[in-house]
């Protein structure tokens, strides 16, 4: 299945995709949140879609897209997941996976618009793989972890370098701002896609290609990072772990590149859609 | 005003102290969550106080407390905000405050017993003043930062100090692992403290001092570390910040010193009360 979640921001609605058309499922009743993961709701999912099978109202694609799931407990994200990422940052190859930790406050729709912190001149972007937690997990192996993932989506884990990097402490202060996590389009369960260490990632800048990998170049691939973060801390139904990103982030040019107010920013990964950003500088709400 | 929560896991009530006698809010019908705090939960509270008085069930001393709020979008942590304790970690003085997170799943009530994680050996103490936002904050400045707080609580910044420091990446992957954040008994709404940029804050282990600090040697006090923090992230009511810890943590000592099971860490801050930890060792569920 494909879940969406769709509609002006605060009031979003439940869906899903199904070839190609976009069905409104929230006579459901239910959101795509925690308790929505928790309590079997891919499987009843399933079930009220067989039993509305041709009766969903379709869904009009005018309407905004909003994440595919509602705010999560947590955003844990994987730093330096590729080689060639490693390389392009001058950053050693990690021993063991790097944990982030992004703020959830950052979530928005894979359309909406990237705006430009205060004060940042190094707003940067990284296509990513992110996993959603199914069920909650704590101290999981890697040869079961794939039994706590509900699905994978799209994401573009926006990053302002110097906040992350120059300005003392963690990476977590350049990971978290407003917009800096556009979703989606979709959560594709794990039955939609083949081979999830396997797929093509990239990244478009005004339409030019910047980033173009596949996460069969994992240093650590979905099973590892999932079993990995769950020694660290518990995972809840509906969590992200975001899993890296390849090479072409602005950071790794000579000399580096970052977004300006009127970029427009693309980004897909095979099996899970297209988003595309604008980039707009902040202003006072 | 103190607020407390109180019961077993998962079935939470709402409560407060009054005169050192504690009772039952839940009449109310709100738990002290997001909701709660952005729809003028204190004052609402405020005036159930005055419309009941007299009249709340009291709650048996015996009863669990829970952290004094529900789970918050987000805990955010000041990292070395105490010349001292930056000093017995041989770091340098910040020049601006260090950032952190912790995974909220940490969360546990003041007195709930602190699991020491699966393969570690160096599960050691903070005594901290924990921040809890009252109202949405997004590039706020220093001088109206208090407007946008809702109270204190006293918060032991459990940490792993392997996981943190030596296991590559940053330092969430030894602040959130489960039972790492008591917070509690209550939290103080901002009039119960005269200032809060003067508390002396202690912390014991097995009865013996190790932590006898003051928040008025704060690198960083509470409004520019609320402003400060509110520039990389927006903060949601009810979302923690937690300001640092002052000298004598179990890592500053030579050699080390770190929690063991059957230890007993004992805190407490001036006007937001004590908070008692057993410590033990994990234990498959």
């Amino acid at each position: 299945m494909k879940l969406i979640r769709w509609g002006a921001e605060g009031s979003e609605k439940t869906g899903v995709i199904i070839a190609d058309y976009w069905y409104d499922t929230s006579a459901m009743g239910t959101d795509y949140n925690e308790a929505f993961f928790a309590n079997d709701g891919l499987e009843k999912l399933d079930q009220f879609l067989k039993d509305n099978e041709g009766k969903l109202p379709e869904i009009d694609k005018s309407e905004r897209l909003a994440s595919p799931i509602a705010r999560p407990s947590k955003i844990v994200c994987i730093g330096l997941n590729y080689v060639d990422h490693a390389r392009e940052t001058h950053a050693t190859i990690p021993a063991e996976p790097i944990i982030f930790m992004k703020s959830t406050t950052a979530m928005v729709g894979p359309n909406d618009d990237i705006i430009i912190p205060k004060h940042s001149e190094k707003t940067d972007w990284e296509v990513e793989l992110a996993v959603i937690i199914g069920k909650k997990a704590s101290y999981v192996e890697a040869s079961e972890a794939l039994d706590y993932v509900a699905g994978y989506a799209l994401h573009n884990d926006v990053s302002e370098r110097e906040f992350q990097i120059e300005r003392g402490g963690t990476w977590d202060k350049g990971k978290g701002c407003d917009t800096f996590a556009p979703i989606g389009p979709f959560l594709a369960t794990k039955d939609e896609l083949e081979d999830v260490n396997n797929l093509r990632l990239w990244l478009n800048v005004n339409g030019k290609s910047m980033q173009d990998g596949n996460t069969k170049d994992f240093i650590f691939d979905v099973p590892s990072v999932v079993s990995y973060v769950s020694q660290f801390m518990t995972l809840l139904p509906g969590d992200v772990i975001s899993t890296g990103t390849p090479a072409g982030v602005g950071l790794g040019f000579k000399p580096p590149i970052y977004l300006k107010p009127g970029d427009v920013v693309e980004l897909g990964i095979d099996g899970l859609g297209v988003s595309r950003q604008q980039v707009k500088a902040y202003q006072k709400a």
